[in-house]
């Protein structure tokens, strides 16, 4: 092996072991900490973090960077991956001076706080100022990492690499147009009666029992990763052999635990699918948000949400919940847990309202980003947006432009990363669909280790190796593209309630 | 305050908050971590420990140390405590070329590794010489170290420092021979019947239920810490606001887990007991393992396994286990939670013989470092000194020299800061007793807060302000000493059996 690159891998690998430090402390935060323990985690992160950062400025790393650049002909095309990757981390971290990364970390976590006290209270004249602050830093920040055509680029950069707005708002701004009529369909097809669901309990023992069983079925390795529980579900894949889940529990409501763990065991299973000769450099790493949504989504929706999953699981469902469920046929099972309905919370949302919520967020924020619209008049424009959008407005902020904790993090750009996902889970779909003609019959039949190789082979073990939308057109011959979601939303809905979509 | 204190003092919180993140993540990896994330956890555990060498190798650190000890005397004690104890630990990472640090660190993975598949299959063949590669490598590093008298000297500075060999031989020595004719004339007194709680079943839900409360009730703040389940329980105080305790349930065993959680508890309360003020700080860090163990030792025996306490938590016991304790009354409870028994495992050992395997293991490892004895010739060494001490001889290895983790980790000059935390234990609870003369009533009521209080002022909070024999002047008037432990378990076991000990 080349030994610029040998030294280049050694530096990766300690970097990776740091960011693995990060990730298990990350976790152990949301899951295991005691209260007081916030203070001194605090410190620690701050003291990782800026570790990380002096390793990346240091210029032995540009060094070995530039010498594997140089002597690129006896690389692989992974391994010139690997070095372009570490290069762009690089130059990401090191373009934004230490002084300004300070100001936004120092900046985004007063926010949050002040968010996290105003939120309640309602208290706009409170918040409004730290978003102003925020956005004027992330601004700044947009200017010293460069972007392709518009500033707010730089910030999609940041989650989705090689996505540009001018492409995300005709992609956002088409689908749109498709899921407002669709959705008047699907509210006339569904009738007004109460969710089959509702009211009924279902012990959190018993729940946790299930979603086990349907995780181990999945694929995931629990030998290398856990499922815990936590307020929020997320996935910590600090290390492809330690990847750790959470999902949330409540006796009131089936579906959440349920869905979270499909939709966290899809994000689990992308974080254990690298291949292991790369662990420790951005070739195990997972391409962007926006490919690590499609891979939750997948699971949870393509799969989870469809008849021939249930066709498998439904009867055992019954079994284990038979008072709750005995008198609940696998059809009406089918029409609760895909049902519609707008309404004011992103994260409660269906399938179909899911993304007219991201399209307002993306038009919004590039107006904030971009200067047309200030932060005082959000609430006005929010309210307006969804009523057009969604016909529900918002009573108070608390559940209308201040119900996310992204914008006051500086997550600005990032809400368009879960519709990507969305999309790309349907269109990765249709293609192992195609390319595997027993797909269903195996899902029916409970089977999901063909599907699992699949999505390794095709997607996992790709790493950083192509963007986004690069990936998208290998394996699907496509950029990302909304028909195949439209198509499997009509297709699901017309089986649904005997009609044409 | 002192511009170049003050720029120590962010040295050192960073140093302890890098250190905080080894803690958390040494935990997880005996509670949390996946069976396969073993290895990514080792990259991860090295990557930091180079980054903390790093620190302690760097000129600034140097320069802050030496401009405080020159402008010393605008400093507090206290001050200048952490400017001493911080150069003590700088001192002692730098003494050591990294080489050899690093030479270490593999041969005692890999001799630990040894002795455990060696162990069950008592392949002394394979151990041995690993076991004199790491005696080889612990003489170099005291070489490197320096000492006062004699080479094993730098060991103990590891976990005891300020002891020396030569102190310990003769106080190991006089305790000898108090135990053994003490620990003859137990045997005769308490009879050759069956152990009161063999072969009763106690539901492991209920004793976590009832160790809880235990721990509450000792003043252990569960908001500041947690406890948990391992393999062989320990405590971590990755920071005195988030400290972590581990215990171990078997329904075979109603004192396993009890007693490990009053003694970790102990070691918690330490923990959780310095000054916010000096957090980050050697202040804010315990003296020694001695002085560690006095505090868990302390809990476990003066407290847990005294007529006051159970007088108080019997009738709770039973009433949680009223099949298995309802018919054994409390002087029988006490006779058998305080039953001496030599045996050959050091870590099941009663309170007596506790220190004689102790004893053995100091005579036997100060003759290895010394030289006059070599690894091949440990096991007759050790079987003959069992006879000796304990009368039993292990009938092999596994259960005889090769019993304990502690010799293929390179942990030399552990074993002895046991006896010294046991001894400290009884000498700190008398200084106690006679400062507070409602002490006895208030445990029989429950009430540990006077306790906790007065080892908070006396013990925790001086930090590493003195070492452990300073320590224990300033608190009781005299430096460790065997007298009060052995007075104390004469005044026990007279109790106990109504005989004159």
């Amino acid at each position: 092996m080349n030994k610029a690159y040998q030294s280049l891998l050694e530096y990766s690998r300690d970097l990776y072991a740091l960011r693995s430090a990060v990730g298990v402390l990350s976790w152990d935060q949301e899951t295991m900490m005691p209260p007081k323990g916030g203070e001194g985690r605090a410190r620690s992160m701050a003291a990782l973090s800026r570790v990380m950062h002096q390793r990346f400025s240091d210029p032995r790393l540009l060094a070995a960077l530039e010498a594997c650049a140089a002597d690129g002909t006896s690389l692989s095309e992974e391994e010139r991956a690997v070095v372009r990757e570490l290069r762009r981390d690089r130059d990401k971290t090191v373009k934004v001076p230490e002084s300004l990364a300070a100001e936004i970390a120092e900046t985004v976590s007063l926010s949050q706080r002040v968010w996290a006290e105003a939120r309640p209270k309602n208290d706009t004249a409170a918040f409004n100022p730290w978003l102003e602050k925020v956005i004027t830093l992330r601004r700044r920040e947009a200017e010293c990492l460069g972007y392709a055509e518009t500033p707010y680029d730089a910030l999609l950069e940041n989650y989705e690499p090689g996505a540009r707005t001018s492409y995300l708002r005709k992609l956002l701004h088409d689908l749109k147009a498709e899921l407002v009529p669709l959705l008047g369909r699907l509210l006339d097809a569904q009738g007004k009666g109460k969710p089959a669901l509702e009211g009924k309990l279902f012990p959190v023992a018993d729940q946790r029992t299930f979603n086990r069983k349907i995780l181990m079925a999945m694929g995931f390795d629990l030998d290398a990763g856990r499922l815990d529980e936590s307020a929020h579900p997320f996935t910590e894949g600090s290390h492809p052999e330690d990847v750790r889940l959470t999902t949330r529990y409540s006796d009131h409501d089936l579906m959440s635990a349920l869905f979270s763990t499909l939709h966290e065991g899809g994000h689990g299973i992308y974080e254990q699918g690298f291949q292991s000769r790369f662990y420790g450099t951005p070739m195990a790493e997972a391409v962007s948000l926006g490919v690590h949504e499609s891979q939750s989504r997948l699971w949870e929706n393509q799969v989870g949400r469809s008849r021939d999953f249930w066709s498998c699981y439904y009867p055992d469902l019954q079994k284990t919940f038979p008072a709750q469920l005995g008198s609940l046929d696998l059809n009406g099972f089918l029409r609760a847990i895909n049902r519609v309905q707008p309404s004011l919370i992103r994260v409660e949302a269906d399938e179909v309202t899911y993304n007219l919520h991201i399209v307002l967020r993306f038009e919004l924020e590039t107006a904030l980003f971009g200067g047309e619209l200030e932060a005082k008049d959000l609430e006005s424009a929010w309210n307006e947006g969804m009523r057009r959008n969604l016909g529900v407005v918002p009573e108070s902020p608390s559940v209308g432009y201040m119900q996310d904790v992204h914008w006051s993090c500086g997550l600005l750009g990032y809400f368009p990363t879960y519709t990507l996902g969305n999309l790309r889970a349907a269109q990765l779909f249709d293609s192992a669909q195609k390319a595997m003609p027993a797909l269903k019959t195996d899902i029916r039949s409970g089977a999901f280790g063909a599907l699992k190789d699949w999505l390794n082979v095709q997607v996992h073990q790709s790493g950083r190796r192509y963007d986004g939308d690069g990936l998208m057109e290998k394996v699907t011959g496509s950029k990302t593209e909304a028909a195949p979601f439209l198509a499997y939303l009509r297709a699901k809905y017309s089986d649904l309630y005997g009609i044409t979509l």
